[in-house]
């Protein structure tokens, strides 16, 4: 085989790509990965948007913001006196920076103890050849590939609102607001979803007066309503003025300031002016430079790659897996795509369970969930019982000082079935993957109710709530 | 049915009493509590030893304490600058207080909701008569009641070396230990065992040089070698000043200092003094006031009060839970032994699986494990596969900044089958619950490692370990 003929090449190396990749070197395959991210020195940044500008940073933000919260707010009654706290913002984005470097390191490690090779720049198709396709690959790395299967795993990226494009100064997308240069007195943050819940909650930590716009009337539709709105009475607390059911007129930038006509809920007309101003009103598939139509890869009207259930696209032995396609645009969603992708191409059965993928939205307190929510479970006419557990009522939450928010079950009113796991509270990303294994194994809201749980330990509320659907708690 | 008449009587009312009172409320009894623990005004503080001073007040000194130590080293890499830290103990301790406070109050409250009669005092066996068991009561109540069953909770009190009785101010058992008046600047130790290990730690960050005393060769011979190893090294590293193998001389105590002469490891003398010493060597069952001898209680060679698997004792309609029969000394299953008692009480069959009650240790990093460990299943011969992953290599733990520890999981060779999970790390505690959970369905690693975890989590590390069983990790 020639040096530039693989049997695997994939197109991006955010989770799906990356996943994709060494999963399909593991089973035999020589594989390529090309990626076009690059660091501030130009050099390679595999990981995506998920390790560059999502998940990783903004959790690293996250922690060193919780950490500033706690000393301005907490610390007093653990008897922990500070005095002058201060805030080095380019420490603490020079702490994210380094989080995201060492995954980005991380992955360029892995491939080369994968043996895949890398290319630094962006693949494009260059049509159908003997072994395969051609992928032409340009950017800081220039090749000419072949791949007997291709991957594309180009992600997505944050979707503008017309009229006014990112400059990342005064308008941010995600990876602007998460390189704010100083602390902004206001900031505005246009949509109420995960991206602009999480960034909103960073920067009102450290000290702006955060206002969020939404056009929908209803808050975080699509997480139970139950969890919701508590979601939105905690947030209210907190100091972030959520605005829902606005409608925005035309905005406008300048090197100072940001300013946001809208119509409020009520019809009266508001005016925000904020210093910098955040986008998050949804992604958009990426297919940028992939040539795709040249070679007549289908893509639906939206933009997404067309695929089947097995993450086939239209073409033969062409892949597409991650946030360019139909399904959830989660990390771990994208993952579990690349694994079973490479074991498809790899004689193996892959498979996806889309009803058992968690999902986390990284506020504080963090919400996540498994299965089905109450509004689902009315909407389908299925019989259902709830049963749920507050912090407030668990020794451990009291003992870390952190008592807000519940854990909710939902189960098949005759077989016990769990149909879905809600939580709100401290530590509900870690606390989901005992739910997400119960619905794996199809079990019932009883056998949770029976597993012995650890104490003291948050995770006792899921054991409480799994009790209260048999309205049985011990300890409420 | 006279108003002293009850279908259950239930003496003590830590996690496995108060957990049995309630079940068996709700299963239509009639029930009674006695608990003789006071709080500081002399009022009733049920809970036992778990929420007087053990789980719960350990584990918000543990939270403080934390703050304190990330407010002192880890805050500068955060970019949170602050001048000053002191610690006001005496606030951090009140802090404590109240946290038990809440959930003594907590429990009188679900006594009252679930119409169990609560009496504060000791409960003693006055004989056999008809209806039941005649328990009198002394203390702050007295009162002569009769149980169709007594369930016995007493728990376990602290062992003291011989010669040495706790003083609580110099000499000090776990309840003096969560309330030293001041850092000490030296503390010693005496037992590297969980309490040893927990109270070192909280003392530790707080300031005082800890040296921790320990007989036994081994470090935390129960636990994992492997993870033993890792947590010695460690603790080591925090500053734990840790000494195996010792061989304690005559203890001297003045109102000032405590001179602890030892032989070491290599046979040399030695000579601790400290200004205090907690002593943690282990904990015996407490049966003191209960007037067993008189009514026949059969009880074991150690004190243990001798039940069989459903925590029958010898005496009919007379049960045993918790502490003060076999098995391990750990809150969770002392309250999963209430349950399945008060449930056979009920006519109902309740159940305990033995094999699957978590393990927890709250030091920093956290310890927990459910199953076999490594050097039980080379003792059995039972062949097995290992697979372990780092937090290091967690985009999670990067982003929190703690990458100490593992996970590690332990498969049969053949079957897959989970046979053990052993983890040191950030929310240890928390993450053991998944593995429990698998172990109940007796699930495989395969099964772990082909369930969607949520990214970025510290689960996914669970995950991770059970590639690793098959050798296929994706992030290492």
């Amino acid at each position: 085989m020639s040096s530039n003929q693989f049997d695997v090449v994939v197109i991006g190396a955010g989770p799906g790509g990356y996943i994709a990749a060494i999963r399909a070197a593991q089973l035999g395959k020589t594989v390529a990965c090309i990626d076009a991210w690059q660091n501030g020195q130009g050099g390679p940044a595999p990981g995506g948007t998920c390790t560059n500008v999502g998940c990783i940073p903004s959790k690293a933000l996250l922690q060193s913001s919780e950490h500033y919260e706690q000393a301005n707010h907490h610390f007093a009654e653990h008897g922990i006196e500070v005095k002058g706290v201060s805030l080095k913002l380019d420490k603490m984005i020079g702490r994210k920076n380094s989080v995201v470097k060492q995954n980005n390191d991380g992955i360029l490690y892995l491939f080369k103890k994968n043996k895949i090779t890398f290319f630094h720049g962006k693949g494009a198709f260059a049509g159908q050849v003997d072994g395969g396709w051609a992928i032409k690959v340009s950017g800081t790395t220039e090749a000419d590939i072949v791949g007997k299967h291709v991957v594309i795993a180009t992600g997505s990226s944050a979707r503008e609102l017309p009229g006014l494009p990112f400059d990342e100064q005064q308008i941010l997308s995600n990876d602007g607001a998460l390189n704010i240069g100083a602390v902004p007195k206001k900031l505005g943050v246009i949509g109420a979803g995960v991206i602009g819940l999480e960034m909103g909650s960073v920067w009102r930590r450290l000290g702006a007066e955060v206002t969020v716009l939404e056009a929908m009337p209803e808050f975080l539709a699509a997480v139970d309503t139950q969890v919701a709105k508590e979601a939105h009475k905690i947030f209210t607390k907190q100091g972030l003025n959520i605005q829902m059911g606005v409608k925005l007129g035309e905005i406008k930038s300048t090197a100072k300031q940001v300013t946001v006509p809208y119509t409020d809920a009520s019809g009266a007309e508001q005016k925000l002016v904020v210093d910098k101003l955040i986008v998050s009103i949804g992604r958009v598939p990426y297919t940028g430079g992939l040539n795709a139509e040249a070679v007549g890869l289908k893509l639906d009207e939206r933009g997404f790659i067309v695929v089947d259930a097995d993450c086939k696209t239209n073409l033969p032995n062409v892949w597409a897996v991650g946030d360019v396609v139909r399904g959830p645009m989660l990390a771990h969603k994208a993952e579990e795509e690349g694994v079973a992708v490479a074991e498809r191409i790899g004689g193996q059965h892959g498979h996806v369970n889309f009803d058992t993928i968690p999902w986390v939205i990284y506020t504080s307190p963090e919400i996540s969930w498994v299965g089905q929510t109450e509004q689902q479970l009315k909407a389908s006419g299925r019989a259902y019982k709830a049963g749920s557990f507050p912090f407030l009522a668990n020794g451990r939450a009291r003992a870390l000082g952190d008592t807000t928010g519940f854990v909710k079950i939902l189960a098949d009113a005759t077989t016990d079935e769990v149909l879905g796991v809600h939580i709100i509270g401290p530590m509900a990303s870690e606390l989901i993957a005992e739910a997400v294994t119960i619905m794996e194994f199809r079990g019932a809201a009883e056998d949770i109710a029976r597993i012995c749980h650890a104490h003291p330990t948050l995770s006792e509320s899921m054991k409480e709530a799994a009790l209260a659907v048999d309205k049985r708690t011990l300890n409420f």
